[in-house]
């Protein structure tokens, strides 16, 4: 199969050009073929995803009214509950539970006439260090499988860019569609921020988790998002909010589309490489006609009020499940979430009230540019196992700056899109986020587009590692 | 000067009636009369009240354009800011703190033409227990001034009630403008979180707080809301949302707005005087068209939940203060927000969670309800000193009680009004809340104007405790 997308499957299905089971079947061996060397997959449903794309086939036989995904079969991230198929949430405590009803947005991709073949890797709880879940497998990066893909949807992620499911859906709490999309040189959109319900789906942070597409295009991840965003009453945390559909500025290009660049922040101990290619990306949106705007954004109080947040939190949601079982925690995954117990309510107050002043801060800025544009991650993929990375600045821990360009933007809860920007001079995926107000993911997939024109995706060779473990 | 209120008193003012100046006079009078036996301001600036009178005349004169609230004095609750004007916030650490800039609602009222009589009594930083302000006097009660006028606004709410200003601005974190409102027998909405500008208000609980009007009707309500509700870029905590007049509704009775009543909460261990009055009321509404559906709204998660998030923002905006002048906090105070440093960032984030679902329940029961009614507090107004008040259930700790039905309602972030409803046997003013939907103030106080025409607002007789201190 070469390197099609989802809007492509959709409509070959569609016309009957080819059928669901053999779609499915080709997944189902890719999967067989190439997931052993990169683990991007917990659970391969084979048997319940064929009976699903015979239904299917059926159904488009009959010329039953269309669903917009009928046929296609989906891997998605495994902390979003599938009824009847076990959602580990990545851990070895809930390793064997399995839901009674799906999440909603599962629930809506199988309403719109898809299939599941299976639950992508992540980290431990989402919450995992750096890429080693100790239960289930690194997630290797199917550019370099001895490197990172990044997390915590980092299954997600190589299964798309190893196209071992056509999208898959992930979560991001800190940058976890954003990241592994960025190192494995996908398409990965965080919405604003209750857009996509969470219902069904294992909290980490609940006042920083969104749901969002990681997909091959850009009119792929308008596709899904139609499907997916909207409004959930039973979910106390989605937002009642106007919607039109997520690809209704596709094609309109980047003309007068006027775009911020901080330098302060957004700039700062980015590898060289990474900001060269910035460089050279706006330079190529202006010859588009954006207008580019210098601006000095000062995010320097975020990092620690993110952190307070997302480890209070992450203790709210895991206390319980800590006492009953916290000896089958990661190691990593239990001391970070014990970290939490160091913080005061007043802590907590100081960094919420920080992101009020930040919400504020980005409402002004996007009074004066449509979109900021900022490197996704500050530096390439780096080695599996390897705990540091060299920065402009000297070698860092890699946990320290792996979320750092793409957690702000959790907690102003505005959308953010990765998406890839060719690739460095060792081969590896280069990733650029674009960043819009509140709602406005439309506008932040309009100028995608333009970058997915100037930088067309890349497909890994899934042989060269074949056999290889890394 | 007979009942009038300030609409009147504008108009009268506009049409060259009466001149600013006599109106300045005769409110500088009844104050300096009357108010030793209240103590509902803190300040009074007669000099410059009378410069500016004198200046409002003259533009009236000259048939300028005229501004809505031209030439009329205001008093506003002392904790927020006044430019050139002492602003204590009840407490002595800052008890000589003159502001160099108006606070935003003070300068939107200015610019409508208002002038400053003076500043309203307050509980110490708005977080005092009953109502004893150790550093400016007990604000009393007019109906009776050995009674608690409730508080935190409890100056401004007297001075409404005893004429000593056409109308007020208070604030609300927990129930401070409407418990006021309610003990007095005047109107006092709490409007939407984020709909009236705070910047320049002494921050009580900066996700808690609201500012709104304390009026002698509901167009006065209407026409000030009018005045100081809009997006303020400049204030962090601002919401961005579309604004109409809030009059609009006015007079368009109650025919088939649908009001929900629970039993649950809202009439629990409420005095049986009030819960009758309630029952009464709802009659009456019934016999205007409306439709009144019984439900059970269970909110017993709330006030734990309430007071994390209170006293530990409360602390977070008094740590730095504290520690420089904490002898000079009354020892309530203190005592309070140090109850703030028992609360770790976990029990923040589960209250912080309990909102969440709060909103979505709220939500919920606006689909199938236009408005709720419950009574504003759950007693009558206590003897001041008095520590316990008698409810059904038993005796109770006033403090207790004081917030109980008015406080889920800062946390929800939604409007809420308290309208006068005649008074209790004793003689004493009994208050009732009408609960809206997010942003939806002009279809509370529509159906608060039915209310005012059923129960039209009375006046106290100053006279009768003239020279007595309660």
């Amino acid at each position: 199969m070469a390197i099609r997308d989802l809007t492509a499957l959709r409509d070959a299905l569609a016309s009957g050009q080819v059928s669901s089971e053999d779609v499915t079947n080709v997944y189902l061996e890719r999967i067989a073929r190439y997931d052993p060397s990169l683990s991007s997959y917990i659970t391969v449903c084979a048997e319940e995803a064929l009976v699903a794309a015979r239904e299917s086939d059926q159904a488009i036989a009959r010329g039953r009214a269309r669903k917009p995904l009928e046929g296609v079969p989906l891997g998605i991230k495994d902390l979003i509950d599938t009824r009847g198929v076990r959602t580990t949430s990545g851990s070895q405590l809930e390793g064997a539970r399995v839901p009674t009803e799906d999440a909603a947005v599962w629930a809506k991709l199988r309403a719109a006439g898809a299939h599941l073949i299976g639950k992508n890797n992540l980290h431990e709880f989402a919450f995992g260090a750096t890429n080693e879940n100790p239960h289930y497998g690194a997630c290797r990066n199917p550019w370099d499988t001895a490197r990172i893909s990044g997390g915590s949807s980092g299954g997600s992620a190589v299964a798309v860019a190893a196209d071992l499911t056509p999208a898959s859906i992930g979560t991001d709490t800190g940058g976890s569609i954003r990241i592994p999309a960025a190192f494995c040189g996908v398409i990965g959109l965080k919405p604003t921020y209750g857009r996509v319900s969470v219902r069904g789906i294992t909290p980490l942070a609940y006042s920083l988790d969104h749901a969002g597409p990681i997909t091959r295009s850009i009119r792929d991840a308008a596709l899904l998002m139609d499907i997916i965003a909207g409004f959930d009453l039973e979910d106390d945390l989605s937002v009642h909010a106007p919607l039109r559909s997520f690809g209704a500025r596709l094609g309109r290009g980047a003309k007068d589309v006027r775009i911020g660049v901080s330098r302060t922040f957004f700039f700062e101990n980015v590898q060289r490489e990474i900001a060269l290619r910035a460089h050279e990306l706006l330079e190529r949106l202006a010859g588009e006609g954006a207008v580019i705007d210098e601006m000095d954004l000062d995010l320097s109080d975020i990092p620690d009020a993110q952190n307070v947040i997302i480890t209070s939190e992450a203790l709210y949601a895991h206390q319980q499940r800590l006492e009953v079982g916290g000896a089958l925690y990661g190691a990593d995954v239990r001391d970070r979430l014990m970290r939490g117990m160091s913080y005061s309510s007043v802590d907590y107050a100081r960094a919420q009230r920080i992101r009020y002043a930040l919400r504020a801060r980005m409402r002004r800025v996007f009074e004066d540019v449509d979109l900021l544009l900022a490197p996704t991650v500050a530096f390439l993929p780096t080695p599996i196992g390897s705990g540091v990375v060299a920065l402009p600045a000297g070698e860092e821990p890699v946990r320290n700056h792996l979320t750092r360009l793409t957690n702000p933007l959790n907690l102003a809860g505005i959308p953010a899109l990765s998406v890839p920007c060719g690739r460095s001079s060792d081969g590896l995926p280069i990733g650029m986020q674009l960043i819009g107000p509140e709602l406005q993911e439309d506008l932040v997939l309009q100028v995608g587009e333009v970058i997915e024109r100037l930088y067309p995706l890349e497909a890994p060779d899934l042989n060269e590692f074949m056999g290889k473990r890394g």
